[in-house]
């Protein structure tokens, strides 16, 4: 009656590594916000700054999906100093008929980013060119590496470069990216020069000042920006909304209005305030044109949405359910053993 | 280094009865909402009306506990025709150093039963006539239970009226209670002549009008509203708020301005929309007077908060751990056994 499911981060990191299926269960879910009533509440926040710490809570509802997620997101930014990750956490599964738990998963943080690269790929399968080959990353951390192999998914991807402003870390992503992928991949020092020729550009920094210029974007080329998540993060030039026009895409146009690149193109009178956009959600789901020529510039604007999270969380406990994975349990029931912690 | 405790709904009944020491948690959260930073952000909230479902959470952050909650509350109101309870729902216990999970506290709702019924005993402790020894309680469902028998651990009650909408119900819980305290518990059709003579008034229910007017009320008793928690809701005639006039307290101003009983006085004219009052952690602070006079009539206006919601699922982790109760479980590891739900 009341029977959950339990998954740690080793059962969904085995369960849910980034493949298609995950980038296939990402884009039903932005088809899903851009056609259907979905229910998508403004995010919780709790800030702690004595201990640096942040608590994001996001959930959504998708008709005809018959579970919802919630899913809480704590970033405590002095982990790394006691040896611990920044970023943990977990999503929960209800499900939409009773609202009873049907699984916890205990991901900490590990589906946010398999649904965020995902959303790299389903940008770049519907915006950019299907013949692009040559990759920009900007950034080197966790999701640059995972947005490079997410565009493998869907691109045929044969190079790519990185750039960022720790020119060690760019390097060791480089070499890291070069080994695991078999493509070269090349640190490049000049962000300009990383751009130049490439076929897709995608930014994956906290920067809160644009890193990538209007001017070096080249006829064709791709950008994907999915490093702001919040008003004062800012990673690309607000003329390049400009320049893109009928080519920009958000992953939902009332967040970056406010919390994405295309609030700094409005801050800077580029865009109207309430100027529509088409969300990528609906290129996917047929109802929007994406890219029109090969000659055109486009952008995908990502803020990151708690319709990921439901999806990812499903998908997730629907690939533990045929997996037989994961402990059963009864929140009814007294737990089975008593072991002191 | 990320192992948390997993505790079920029967281990948290088992460690968390209402007693003193819940009631003490509640009085110490009411304490620091009133005289500490404490940080708590306004109530997620989602709604799935195809199932008659809605979903809450809460949390909050109190300076000086080394742990926060974060608190799901579905209600889903078509489930009693499958069986099912309305009401479902987890805390989680975050460390608010780290924000790792700390615990999983799978309560189906109970723990806010239980902090719910301690506020009532808090508000009458500090407001009600110390010799206070009738009570009349409005409202049949598990809270009309649970505050009567809250009041009998803090006020010396030897006996009780139960009024309700359904007769029924009044009688039927009047002879539970009866049996379960051992006191005269009585169900009585009329709700004026319940309050007649009573020393304490608790209304619990759902009503969207006033059930208790103000006319009714007499010098020197005490009237607890927990029921509203809503905008629509209202159980005290806004009369009242008017002749308690420095007897009124709200558990937290800013929320009963809203959604209180305060609220149906201030849309009423009868309270200025900017009226101060003193709140219930003040009094128990020792920061603002309660009662005045053996003739005060004073009135708890209790909407529920997330410091409530903290303070009782850190104290119920500390009785786990205290006990040795629950199942500890690191996030990191595989699940040890593979079973199939």
């Amino acid at each position: 009656m009341s029977r959950m499911r339990i998954l740690t981060e080793a059962d969904l990191r085995r369960l849910v590594p980034l493949d298609m299926g995950v980038v296939a269960c990402v884009e039903a879910a932005f088809a899903a916000l851009a056609t259907q009533a979905v229910a998508m509440p403004p995010i919780l926040r709790l800030d702690i700054p004595e201990h640096r710490g942040e608590v994001d809570v996001k959930t959504a509802y998708v008709p005809g999906l018959d579970g919802f997620a919630v899913k809480i997101s704590p970033g405590f930014f002095d982990n790394p100093q006691l040896g611990l990750p920044s970023l943990n956490g977990l999503m929960i599964l209800f499900s939409a008929r009773t609202g009873l738990i049907e699984a916890l998963l205990l991901d900490n943080g590990h589906l946010t980013n398999m649904r965020t690269a995902a959303a790299g790929a389903a940008a770049a399968r519907h915006l950019a060119r299907p013949d692009a080959r040559c990759a920009a990353i900007f950034g080197a951390g966790l999701q640059a590496r995972l947005q490079l192999q997410a565009l493998t998914l869907v691109r045929p991807i044969d190079g790519a470069r990185i750039w960022a402003r720790d020119a060690d870390k760019a390097r060791a992503l480089a070499r890291s990216l070069s080994d695991a992928l078999g493509i070269p991949v090349t640190a490049i020092a000049n962000p300009r020069a990383a751009v130049a020729g490439a076929d897709i550009v995608v930014t994956t920094t906290p920067a809160e000042a644009p890193i990538l210029m209007a001017d070096w974007i080249e006829p064709g080329q791709h950008v994907t920006a999915m490093g702001s998540d919040a008003g004062h993060k800012n990673e690309i030039d607000p003329a390049l909304v400009l320049r893109a026009r009928d080519g920009y895409f958000a992953d939902r146009l009332s967040q970056t209005r406010c919390l994405g690149e295309l609030h700094h193109a409005i801050r800077a009178g580029l865009v109207a305030p309430d100027a529509d956009f088409a969300e990528l959600g609906a290129v996917i789901a047929g109802k929007a044109a994406g890219r029109c020529s090969a000659d055109q510039i486009t952008v995908a604007d990502l803020t990151g949405t708690g319709v990921q999270d439901t999806a990812i969380a499903h998908f997730a406990a629907a690939r533990a359910r045929d997996a037989a994975v994961g402990r059963s349990m009864d929140s009814h029931s007294a737990t089975a053993d008593a072991d002191a912690a």
